[in-house]
Order: structure tokens, then sequence, then C-alpha cells
């Protein structure tokens, strides 16, 4: 029987899971929610509901999991722990400083409901998160990287938008290589801020903008840019949607450690992503995860978890003998 | 209180395990077990005592985790099951075709006598194979590709040593830059067992021995070089003691997929290992995993299992807390 899944918010990353869910033949998309009028809402599943999130509700028993697509400011805080009383869920929380508010939150709310919950799924927190675990319990002695990028920072794009004079812009990320040559020789450096990353903005100017004054307060922004070598380029409206729409990211995790009895050994571990679209890798990732909740509802083991507490065979449709046959 | 580690065979993989344990505080090891005369091995550990491996079973109840660093072609299939039947154990068993066959004489041992056995931990199989496995789960629609190197291949080495006419040999394997650019632009390439990996033997020829017929020998040997691009050098056995005396391996996994309603887009997620000693990092994989041991043992999870049962958190000396606040 395949596992039931809905989709709680239809943007960027609900649109990512519907898509996973049709790659993976045990998967079955069963409704999406939305505060939008649900009318207005066309999604790309034949024969599935679009449902108003008020009546979430009148779904409690038909849905395995329900992924939670909302917004870690604002959203998942009170979202996540109201639905996992309800469905065993999983969201993308990606708040560093709240995680363990938020954790102790959906825990309590899914262990008295006998519900599975899955909390900051994605790539990082996620994959990169996993590596580091992984890494750090493998070298105890050692330093741990973590880069990203080539890829578009939302929060960053956004900045620049609030500025006056600015019609629309794209930030991007990018790792220094000098810097990650220096991390892989093993040499364990210390870096600066500066030194990992540069910015580099792709920036649309409303008629009539200064665009000497635009690039100054880009390049001085506290917290977002000052700390960064930035480069602004200024460019016409169609440029940025010809150039510039997709979502792509990446990055990279990287742990150097010492070996040998005189820590005379010197391993480099590293993970790496390459990802045309940001949301549709993160929905992956989490759908992988739903199989997860699934199981281990089925096993009865309530209460909330991160990617740390589920053992890998858990994620694949495969039988325990066949993943040892094929990929050990 | 520490967890308690015995040693299983003292060659290469016996020192790692030794250094290893060194590098875990809460790690501690109570006897190294040899089929030598026990007088004649020096380990370095101070006030641990060097057992004959016939009296190993006097040790039952002093050991929470015994290493087993034995050879996968005959010692492993006969000791791991025997030793699982007194002892909470873990090995690096590597012959892929036997692993079915392993698994379940291990798993009916540890099972009729309540302990956990790990078979097939390291790095290939163990690093690699979860690497394996988390993408393909990530990423159902997908290639996969295994390089190893460059780096020191034991097997091939002693393929050299074998032909008359050969004092000594060191054989590194080598990926090619090529083949590893072709699958990280994400084009999913089909690739020759030619084109993956080059050979490169340094070899130390015996008085009067004929080069010319030594090189041809090697280069059509069958399943060992005649599939590869095979370069040979005719070293001094000086230069080969002083230039290769170190045991370097690592390696890339890299999966490539597509995501999106029309699977538009591409997603390359690469992991990679580079080891200045192939031993100490594969004992290092086994120490993470021995804490992991201990800990199902006293939560009763008893059987045999691999690197894709057992959650990463159970490697952490960190708490679920700490590792959530650090790492996530």
């Amino acid at each position: 029987m395949s596992t039931r899944i809905g989709i709680y918010g239809y943007g960027n990353l609900g649109r990512g899971i519907e898509c996973a869910v049709k790659q993976n033949k045990d998967m079955e998309l069963v409704a999406v929610f939305t505060r939008r009028d649900p009318s207005s809402v066309k999604i790309q599943t034949q024969g599935v509901p679009v449902v108003a999130s008020s009546d979430v509700e009148s779904w409690v028993g038909k849905i395995d999991v329900l992924v939670i697509c909302g917004g870690s400011a604002t959203d998942l805080p009170t979202m996540t722990p109201k639905l996992a009383a309800m469905f065993n869920v999983i969201d993308s929380f990606d708040t560093h400083a709240r995680v363990p508010e938020h954790f102790a939150n959906v825990d309590a709310a899914a262990k008295q409901n006998n519900k599975v919950a899955v909390i900051s799924c994605g790539w990082d927190p996620g994959m990169f998160s996993l590596n580091r675990l992984y890494a750090n319990c493998v070298l105890p002695c050692g330093s741990d990287y973590t880069f990203w990028g080539k890829g578009v920072s939302q929060g960053h794009s956004d900045a620049i938008r609030r500025i006056e004079g600015v019609q629309d812009a794209r930030q991007y990320t990018i790792p220094v290589q000098e810097a990650l040559d220096a991390v892989r020789s093993g040499k364990n450096p210390e870096l600066t801020t500066r030194q990992k990353h540069t910015r580099e903005c792709f920036v649309v100017l409303k008629e009539g903008a200064d665009a000497k004054r635009v690039e100054n307060e880009i390049v001085t922004m506290p917290n977002y840019f000052s700390d960064y070598d930035t480069t602004v380029h200024f460019i016409s409206q169609e440029e940025l949607d010809c150039d510039h729409k997709g979502i792509p990211h990446g990055g990279f995790v990287i742990r150097c450690g010492k070996t040998g009895w005189n820590e005379e050994n010197t391993h480099v571990i590293e993970y790496s992503l390459k990802l045309d679209s940001n949301p549709e890798f993160t929905t992956s990732v989490i759908v992988a995860y739903a199989r997860a909740i699934a199981r281990l509802a089925k096993e009865g083991s309530y209460g909330c978890k991160t990617v740390f507490d589920i053992a890998p065979a858990y994620l694949s449709p495969l039988s325990g003998e066949e993943i040892r046959a094929h990929l050990l």
C-alpha cells in the first residue's frame, strides 16, 4: 500500500513535494491544503483535491504523512506542533537558534497523540547536518567547514529589493575557491567570513534611481553584505527574468582530521551538492524522510526526530536484503 | 563508564583501532588478542595485556565490543559468527558477493546469544555505502558512480609480487580526471572500466630479471590489469621504501539525478575521501560504530546490522540536545 502524502502549503516547496511524490512509486499524493481560496490554486497532479487549510482536521486518518511547507520565521513554530497533534508530520524548519524550542514543542504534541514528527529536514539543515555528524564521529580530532553556493539567497535578494529605487534583484552566494582549496589541502586554515564567501548581486533599478547610491547601500548593509566582498551589476528586468530565473544552490561540508598514534596522518572528508533547484532538492530529501516516518509510525516509535535519529535503511523503498546486495 | 574495546588481530587494522581508541575519551582498550605468541607482540598502549586468541572465551563479560581485525577471504567468515556468540562484535568484511551468507551466519549467532554485531564496516563498504544509499533515496531517478583512489591497492600489489623476477611492488589505482569531470557535469555518461581508472605500478626487479617480460606480464594480467591502461615504473628498493611507504587511499561516490515535473532539473551529490592512511581511516569508522554497538546492546537490540541499520546519533559521544545544537 502506498504512503499517503498531504501537502500543507503550495508554494515552491509544496510544488517540489508534488514532483518528488510523482518520482516515488510507493508514494501517493492525496490532498493539498492551502490558506488561499482553494478554487484559485491549480496543482499538477490530476484528481487530487485542493482543500482549505482550515479543513485539515477532517483529513485525520486519510493521510499517513503531512508535509508542512511553511516558512520558519512565523509559520512553522505554530503550525508544526498544532498539526503534529493530528498527523505524522515533517517540516524544514531552519532557524538554528530556535531548534531546541521547536523540537520540544513538536515532541510534546507528537508524543501526546502517538504521532511521529521530523523537523529541520532538507539539505542544510538535513543532508549537510548528517555529513557533519558522521564526519565528526569518524574523525574526532579535526575541524569542520561548511561553504554554501554558488546559489541564490532568497533572504539577501529580498534585502536588496527593500532598498529605495530597486525594482528587482537576485543575489548569489559564492564560495571562495582559494578558501576551498586551503581547506581541502588539510591545512585546517582559520577563515574569516570575508575569506569564505563573496556575494554577487544583479539589480534592476526603477526609472530615475541613483545607481551609485543603491550600490553603496547594498555593499555597506550590515549583517547582509558589509562583512563580504560584494559586487553589484545593474541589468534590465528582461535580463534578470531570462538569465536569473532559476533557483540553483549547493555547497560543501568538509572535515579535515588527524589519526595515528601521534596524529601523523591527515584525512579529508568532503560532501558537496550542486543543485539546479534548491526547493526541488530540499523536497526530494523530505519525501525520503516521509517514507521513514510512515514506517516509524507503524512501529509505534512516536515523538519528534531529526535526520540524526533515523537509520538510513528507513529511507529506502528497498528491503534490507536488497540494499545490502546492491548498495553496501 | 567507558566502552571496553578488545582487538582481535594486531596487524594494520588492529594498530589502527588502537590509535582510534586513544582519540575517543569514552573508549578504553582492555585487551589485544593474537594468534601469534603473545610475548612476541608489542603494542603501544601501556598496561593493556596481549592475550592468546585461544583464550578469548575467558574475557566474556569483560569486553563491551570486540573488534575483529581479520581478512575477509578466510578469517572473517568463520571468526565473526564464532565470536558473535560470545561478544558484541564488529568486522570489516568486504567480499561483496558473500555478504548475504556472512550476514545470515553472524545474525543467527548474535541473536541466539543476545549480542549485537556489525559487519562490513569501514569506508567501502561503510561510508561509501551510506552515501550511495542516502543519494539513491533522495534522487530516485539518477545514476551512481564510484571511483577509487588515488590509492594503494594491496591486492594488485600482491599480484605483481607473485610474478617471477619481482622483488617488491606497489600499485596505485587512479581515477581518470576526464571521467570524474564528465560525471560531475551531470551528463550521466556510460563509462567502461578503462575509462574510469588507470593503474600505476612501481616495481623492484630481482637481479637479472627481464624488465620487458615483467612489464608485459603485468599489463596483460587478466582481471587485475588487462582491462586498464597500466603504466609500469622500475625503481630501486630504496626508492620504493622511501617514496611509497604510505598506504594512502580515497575515492568518490557521485550520484546525478533529475527532479521536476518533467525531470528538467539536474542535481549532483558527491562524497569524497582523501586519506593518508587507509587502515587508520577504516578503523576510525569502526570505532565510531563500536560506540553505537555498545548502546544498541544496552537497549537489547540484538542481531547483525550494517551501517544502513544504525541511526547516525548512535555514533556520537554527544547527547541528542548537543548534536541538535551544534551539528544540525
